[in-house]
């Protein structure tokens, strides 16, 4: 069939769609479970997550399907505390923390969970599919994947990101294009060098490396798949398309947010994270619009300082200052449940690809 | 055929290939002929032409083919000459003439040829296919358009500005992504918001309009030809993929230039006409980052500003001054034929189509 490909071989899986790894609660055991049972690859997006939360989520996923699934972690960077960017935001974000009646925390110890103590559950437990965003993977834990034969998929937003991926001799890469929903993946050069967009960027890499490409960015149902097929890739990654269905974990504003935006709602954004992401526009990031991109501390300092308020303002309902990330296909129209996405996607990339053959 | 569409019915075209008009040099008659000779669109980038040279080249490409092309134009804005922002660009482009050994002139009178003249030749020579960008069309051009049943395309770059189009009666809409070279056609809206990548611009556009859609921003080659038909397309718009083609009047320094470049060597500016569009990434633009971007004068100001250095650097050889105009999808081999490119394009987009029916 035409949705069979060498990648999907590889993954052991029947269609040749990725759930994305979105960190942020997004996607719970039971909509990776609901996209594996389909034939697709569900992803848990662990970024965020400590390995006794990983654990039980891989333990629950496995409790749901039988089939493969992927777990997604951030490759860490270098943490640079820039005292006076960090004062200056912190002042900042004062007249936010001020409205939400709650306490500004200072900056923690140590920032998220640690890369190392993440990766050794990814070992321990077998996982099927390992992807990673922001970087490349050290030697090490590739050769302890190997053992394991879970096979790996890295992110880029570029050709030469591609091939230094490449090198690393994973199983696949997924090709970001710039109309993807949060955290742009490029590592190798500057986020705004590295807005691509998915029709320009997929080829390039299919005619640079050896190995299958994911399609990712702006892809939403099954017309979007046949298309990305058609430019050599080897499966989609779709996030966008999967948060505002049942499974998903995203806060229910955010889905009606995402179901009354059109595409020209997103923006990239440093103002929540310090690290561009694509993302619904709302009042935090117009409040911030005056701050500029070079005063924001990076990634992840400035993720550590609105953590916090972001948090709160989901308690109390305040979609305006949540972190909302969303791609470019929108126009969305209902909450339905996963099966019910896969099922169109098949459906409509069958009727696409008949009205091709007519 | 798959590459039959209502779209090559109503142009009557055999392919739905449409050579992207380029203002400013490249689309010769000897291009516009070639490509529709060989079963696509050919378009004259008439923009910058006065009423002369646009009745010199449509006589010229007339003698070259009989099938179909298509002129088009821009549609004009109100010219505002802000003097402060004059003043300052003025001299700032100083030292760029000084180096050049030639005078800034000043501003001129009237700002590049006039509209109605312009489109009374469009009318007098009842030409097969009209495109514009930058508008919408007065009523009373589209009447005199549809009784000399010249078909009319328009261009749009979000949702809303492909609504309006629909309204005016145009017969199919340029949907116009992210990675397209050249000016951004955004009228509705700022260009900022109206940076949507093909991928998921063209579904949106094709679920809203009842017209025929024509993808265009990133596709280079048969691939992209495929994957647009499955978005919904009724055709492609290629222009980067022709720039460098024998027959193209792009400056030969540009052409190299194009066949070096990578996907990350294009930028959105607004420095050489005032009007956002993108390029290759050069010298001029580099040197002039330090300008806000709300201090440069609006297009056509900036444009008529810029063009005689833009010019004198093309007749010294100086690329790194000129304006190159691209689109992300680069990576480009070599020179060669418009026909070839074509060829190329067709057994591609075959190869793709058979590897789907596999």
């Amino acid at each position: 069939m035409w949705y069979e490909t060498a990648l999907t071989k590889t993954l052991n899986i029947k269609l040749p769609i990725i759930q994305a790894p979105m960190a942020g609660g997004a996607t719970t055991p039971e909509l990776v479970g609901s996209v594996s049972n389909c034939g697709g690859l569900g992803s848990l997006g662990a970024g965020y997550m400590d390995a006794e939360a990983m654990r039980n989520s891989i333990h629950k996923i496995r409790e749901l399907t039988n089939n493969p699934f992927a777990v997604n972690l951030f490759i860490p960077e270098p943490v640079d505390i820039q005292e006076r960017k960090v004062r200056t935001m912190t002042e900042t974000l004062q007249s936010f923390y001020d409205e939400l009646g709650i306490e500004q925390p200072p900056l923690p110890d140590v920032y998220g969970p640690q890369f190392e103590q993440q990766m050794e559950v990814i070992i321990e437990e077998k996982i099927p599919v390992f992807s990673f965003t922001f970087g490349t993977l050290e030697n090490k834990w590739i050769d302890r994947l190997k053992a394991n034969r879970t096979k790996m998929i890295g992110t880029a937003t570029t050709v030469k990101e591609a091939k230094q991926l490449e090198g690393l001799n994973v199983d696949a890469i997924v090709a970001q294009g710039s109309e993807a929903g949060g955290h742009r993946g490029a590592f190798a050069g500057s986020a705004e060098d590295s807005m691509i967009g998915t029709m320009a960027l997929v080829p390039q890499i299919v005619d640079t490396v050896q190995i299958p490409v994911i399609a990712a960015g702006g892809i939403m149902e099954g017309r979007g798949l046949l298309a990305s097929l058609s430019l050599g890739a080897g499966a989609v990654q779709m996030g966008t398309a999967f948060l505002p269905t049942i499974e998903s974990g995203a806060h229910p504003l955010y889905k009606s947010a995402l179901i009354e935006a059109t595409e020209e709602d997103t923006i990239i954004t440093t103002m929540f994270s310090g690290k561009a992401a694509r993302g619904l526009k709302n009042e935090f990031i117009g409040r911030l619009k005056s701050v500029a991109v070079d005063e924001v501390p990076d990634y992840p300092v400035q993720n550590a300082l609105t953590q916090p308020l972001r948090k709160e303002a989901a308690k109390q309902g305040r979609a305006e200052w949540m972190s909302m990330w969303a791609g470019q296909g929108l126009r969305l129209t209902e909450v339905v449940g996963a099966k019910q996405v896969m099922d169109r996607i098949m459906d409509e990339a069958n009727s696409a690809l008949r009205r091709l053959q007519n």
